[in-house]
């Protein structure tokens, strides 16, 4: 996805906002890449369908600094609740992931497959089970086939390789209908530091986290305390900004291993510099990721970017954002091309924050529609209109109530929508 | 709308839950009926569309004392604005609605309207403006055509008679597809006593209030503070239990007006039986109004009941069953027909309330799918299908966490609710 997907306005906004609206590319470069130290492979394990790709593996040469952040959701599946623990230690060497079974509420049967699963990989690769991170996602409730990844393991492992990242992108996919990866090159110190990373997405996205999965690889030389902190950071203004039917899933999860290849001067809680060279790249690449998944939304028509300026705290530009965004009412308006802004302002009055009507204005791409909380009329509803008709909308909310910020990206609701989640499990 | 539309299964409830779970109907008589001193009448004044009644009037023969619950969104429609600040003297002798046209974001202009319309009905009726309420439901954001109103005006008085009713509420519908009203009689010392409703709804239906519209008439003898009371406690458990979209308008809002020709003994702050009496009527009024909504939402072809119990404070299982009623994977679920359970207890552990999803059982209708948070198979699987087929459906939730318990209704989500979201200002 191309760094300038979003539309960039005119943006009152803080100087800490730029990487939300400028993609402001440090020496990146966008060619494809594989990673010094990390191979990956996928095979049809026959998990829930046959011949379909949903076993994937990604394999360091040794263990490597590896920070998570997982789903909220308080109904966490097996694999969720053993990584967890797991990376207390802040350290992996391996991530073996499925789709076709979420391995949620599967209770200690449950528990006991992610176990076995993890162990299966573990002796494979001759590593201790405590270095394999373990990932589910598709339905829940129903439990893992560990028969079938266990026969699987042996071709899995024979087909490691430095060029296969790519297969493990598609072996995450559930009904995403394209696979999700970026890559991004930054220069720190005199090194190049590469990262590279893959989400899966399409329904049941919505913060708090909203990733479903995601993966991201790097060979920076990176403390753990550095690396949890950029995770978190770049989380929570990329992942936990994208919502498609405003449902949280049991399984999301989002890990990132850095083994240091590069040889980049340390990125430690003394080097602010390259500490934020490294969190800018990796915020980026996450934002990419992420709007790629809303891109992908089950049944998607349209992108659309609610933008919330002038608000009085950065979370209650947050806020009101996600609520637009996922009002049905809004959603099925874009679906249907229809500049109905009394939906969005609606939906703004019972977001929680407190607003001023009377204040705000509201455009669609350029075209003001609302001012000072008064419609602008047929002329303007008729320019509207057409900017409904493209595939990337930026709705502009201006509260005037202060000088912040903040974005929330989804997509329109459609009749496909509710055909994918009404068949989905049929 | 009979008052068995909600199967009674065994709940462990308290006492004061009875009139949620059964309809504990004391001297309820269902003749439809006229109500002394009022009288109502409806035309088509051509506010939006020509030939469709879009205008209606109900009328007391004196003031009368008035009580009424508006919406909490922060954006209020001049209607809301003017009709709260008239209701602080709790007294009415009149009520005019229109559809067509919601006069919400209409700012001055908006309000100058509301007061026209409302002076020109006073007038015309030959009493104070102030007695006037006045109540809208339509588009967002489009002006009020008084000049329409002024010239249906002479019309609509003259056709006003004790038997129009059923007109008013045919004149308020928008996308809704039936009429909906609700009659009871209730015995409070030796008299009769008379209360008929009526309501719209069909779309943008969340608490709170969730009514859009609804207006009551009472013959009963009661002092303000106590019909007061009565509403409020009554739409609580009725029009805030119920969700169509999740997203809450900026005009909702329901009126009752109690002219005391019953005769009853007088229901004030001494006359706690009675009070209790009429409470329990009223509330089965509202209740079968608020089903009657959800039963027409927008596209639906299921009635829902998310019925959580074993929770710690009633609260709890509002918040609960509000999130499970208003996830659209759950919701497009029960469209397909498919017993995905996983998307209900996902949807639960997102709710903000803690659970002990190893201790959750649910069932549908009278077959347990989930016992302490596990499937219980594919029997148990096949047969909750059988159950999704039928039109009602009852889900119950235990969280074994408590004694109390809370319903919310909602209705699926279908391929209808976008195509009509999708079209309705076109």
């Amino acid at each position: 996805m191309d760094g300038t997907f979003i539309r960039v306005g005119k943006i009152c906004c803080q100087e800490q906002w730029k990487y939300l609206f400028v993609n402001n590319s440090i020496n990146i470069k966008r060619k494809r890449m594989e990673i010094k130290g990390f191979k990956a492979a996928a095979v049809a394990a026959g998990i829930r369908y046959a011949d379909r790709l949903d076993l994937g593996l990604i394999v360091s040469e040794a263990p490597v600094v590896t920070a998570g952040a997982f789903t909220t959701n308080q109904v966490k599946a097996a694999p969720v609740i053993l990584d967890m623990e797991r990376l207390k230690k802040g350290k992996a060497q391996a991530i073996l992931v499925n789709s076709g079974c979420a391995n949620a509420c599967t209770g200690e049967t449950g528990m006991q497959a992610a176990l076995a699963a993890g162990s299966c990989a573990a002796s494979a690769l001759g590593i201790p089970d405590e270095m394999v991170q373990v990932s589910s996602t598709g339905v829940i409730g129903e439990q893992l086939n560990v028969d079938a990844i266990k026969k699987a393991m042996p071709g899995l492992v024979a087909g490691l390789s430095p060029d296969n990242f790519e297969q493990v992108a598609k072996a995450i996919m559930t009904t995403d209908t394209v696979s999700k990866t970026a890559y991004r090159t930054v220069v720190i110190g005199e090194q190049e530091v590469h990262l590279m990373g893959m989400a899966k997405g399409a329904g049941m996205i919505m913060p708090n986290m909203a990733t479903m999965l995601a993966f991201v690889l790097t060979d920076a030389q990176i403390s753990f305390p550095q690396l949890h902190g950029a995770l978190i950071k770049g989380v929570e203004r990329t992942f936990n900004r994208i919502t498609i039917d405003g449902d949280t899933s049991t399984n999301d999860m989002i890990l990132i291993m850095a083994n240091g290849a590069a040889g980049n001067p340390w990125i430690d809680e003394e080097s602010t510099d390259n500490q934020e060279i490294f969190q800018t790249t990796l915020m980026d690449l996450l934002k990419d990721l992420a709007l790629q998944i809303v891109a992908d939304g089950e049944g998607a028509t349209k992108f659309i970017t609610i933008r919330v300026c002038g608000a009085r705290e950065e979370q209650d530009g947050v806020q009101i954002a996600r609520t637009v965004a996922n009002s049905n009412l809004v959603k099925t308006a874009f679906f249907g091309e229809d500049a109905n802004w009394g939906r969005i302002i609606a939906a703004m009055g019972r977001s929680g924050v407190r607003i001023y009507p009377e204040r705000v204005d509201i455009s669609f791409g350029d075209v003001m529609i609302v001012k000072e909380g008064l419609g602008q009329g047929k002329t303007a509803e008729r320019e509207a209109t057409a900017i409904l008709k493209e595939k990337n909308i930026v709705v502009t909310i201006d509260l005037k109530d202060g000088v912040e910020c903040a974005e929330v990206y989804t997509c329109d609701f459609s009749i496909d929508y509710v055909k994918i989640n009404a068949d989905y499990r049929s």
